[in-house]
């Protein structure tokens, strides 16, 4: 799975809202619930797709708001694996 | 819920296999699992147990390893609240 180029995640992006560019290696999205219940919730959907895609975020809980970081470790970057995550992500996000 | 004093804490902490003070405010313990899917059974149960208590840790989840950090934000600091849900997540993580 190649690295995608600065460019072709700027790109990828325009089409996944909310995801974020951060220091060049991951790409990062924040959630905001009606409580802590309802971000377990999420995660628990999230980590579903996560483990079928063998491709896992990083993720923090804080109450009500969830962040969630993808990147993939073994290249150093942003691969398609990510961007393929973040869209089913938002899938169930919305 | 009063706050702790500084002596009360590292006292009760004494208790509590594994949990550091951090910054004063916080008291915060790292957990490893086998795999992902075994740190979001551990981060369900805990949830469990948060809810239950009306308390509620921040939590980051990388993979294999769990951090939970316990503050009282109301008090701004540690109370025994913390103290009493750190002791009840030390029993299920055994």
């Amino acid at each position: 799975m190649a690295l995608l180029s600065h460019e072709g995640i700027k790109e990828q992006l325009t089409q996944l809202d909310g995801w974020e560019l951060d220091d060049g290696k991951e790409i990062v999205k924040s959630f905001k619930f009606k409580d802590f219940v309802d971000s377990i919730a999420f995660v628990t959907r999230v980590a579903f797709l996560a483990e079928k895609a063998n491709h896992h975020p990083d993720i923090s809980i804080s109450w009500n708001r969830v962040t969630l970081s993808l990147s993939t470790h073994s290249e150093g970057g942003i691969t398609e694996n990510d961007i393929n995550l973040a869209e089913q992500i938002n899938g169930i996000s919305s």
